[in-house]
């Protein structure tokens, strides 16, 4: 019989949050509240398709909400983050705040 | 004519390095240079089928390498981060920091 190894922190970390493209969106989002489609887009270097996808999965997991609008002739979608979606931001950014603390007890600066 | 939109940091993530697991494998090999394969699973929460499938990206990627050996009666499968794997998690680390850094400008503190 041996102890259980600890679980390391970056082991619950929650993907629907921690994923690159909507990690992005969601920093994005923290920063400006509401940002427009087309920003997002530019922004994070995706395409339309790709962030369509990755914010339904984000509107279904309530981390954002969208409202469709107008902007004189260009239909918008404006997308806005959620007290949820901060509070997840604010998990995640917690967890890696502990990797960067371990990242630099342990990092010696050299190539290893 | 419009300026471009200057592109999030978080755009320039590499996934390889990014994606949960792989982190996790990365964190917890700088922290001890080398660990073996059922210490990794554990600490990181992965099965044996999921463990290896990353640990083949990042061996292709050259980030870790694997080197067989036995513990008497057991056989072992040891990882050790290289020093691209290194460098490329001290990169993945700078970038979370400026993530880190916006957080903590625009966060309210409030559920907003």
């Amino acid at each position: 019989m041996t102890a259980p190894e600890p679980r390391h922190p970056l082991a619950d970390l929650d993907e629907t949050v921690h994923q690159r493209a909507r990690l992005g969106i969601l920093a994005v989002l923290a920063e400006t509240r509401e940002a427009d489609f087309t920003h997002l887009k530019t922004a994070l270097g995706l395409t339309d398709g790709n962030l369509g996808r990755h914010l339904e999965v984000l509107v279904e997991s309530g981390h954002v909400t969208l409202r469709k609008g107008s902007d004189g002739r260009r239909r918008r979608t404006w997308v806005r983050i959620t007290a949820q979606g901060r509070q997840a931001l604010r998990s995640e950014v917690e967890l890696l705040r502990q990797l960067l603390h371990i990242a630099e007890l342990t990092d010696p600066g050299s190539g290893a």
